[in-house]
């Protein structure tokens, strides 16, 4: 994972957290296509993942120009059928959070 | 992990994303004191925190009520601490998102 580079605030996030039931089967594939289907949509600023396969756990987060982005991908049709699977398969819990960006700082290793 | 159990929004998160570096020397034990540290702060509501060692990257998503309570955490002593720490020991790039969370919802399987 790469942290993403979005630009000056204001923008939005979606944070997803999630709790994963036991399948793995087909998970990393859908959640793949996920990704880059999401790279695609209007709005797009950039998308941060990262699971622990151990505790089977994992955060999404997203960034996008505006709420309406984010309504909008989750209406995609692709979308809903990734979601639908996840609540049938992979997931055992998960909460998703939309916020506004006020503010935010970088720090990096000279 | 467990998904925080966060309030109605408005609340406040403050999403920081992490590029590790190779040492790990004490960086476990330091995550764990300023989780428990930050769970003694006023304001704040929840703490979700992922690390994947593979890839050396995490997101740690923490819970508050208002913009001030992160502003004081993020100037706490024993948390100025760490941050040096972190810099000088065992983080290669961070990124902190400050934002106002207008919506959420949680899914749970039956």
């Amino acid at each position: 994972m790469s942290i993403a580079s979005t630009p000056e605030p204001p923008y939005y996030v979606a944070v997803i957290t999630v709790e994963r039931a036991e399948s793995d089967d087909g998970y990393f594939e859908m959640a793949e296509a996920m990704d880059e289907l999401a790279r695609t949509q209007p709005g797009f600023l950039g998308l941060e993942w990262v699971y622990d396969a151990g505790q089977r756990a994992g955060i999404t987060s997203s960034y996008w120009t505006d709420a309406g982005a984010i309504a909008a991908w989750k209406q995609n049709a692709d979308h809903l059928v990734a979601q639908r699977l996840g609540q049938e398969r992979w997931y055992r819990a998960y909460t998703v959070r939309i916020a506004r960006v006020e503010r935010d700082y970088r720090w990096t290793a000279d």
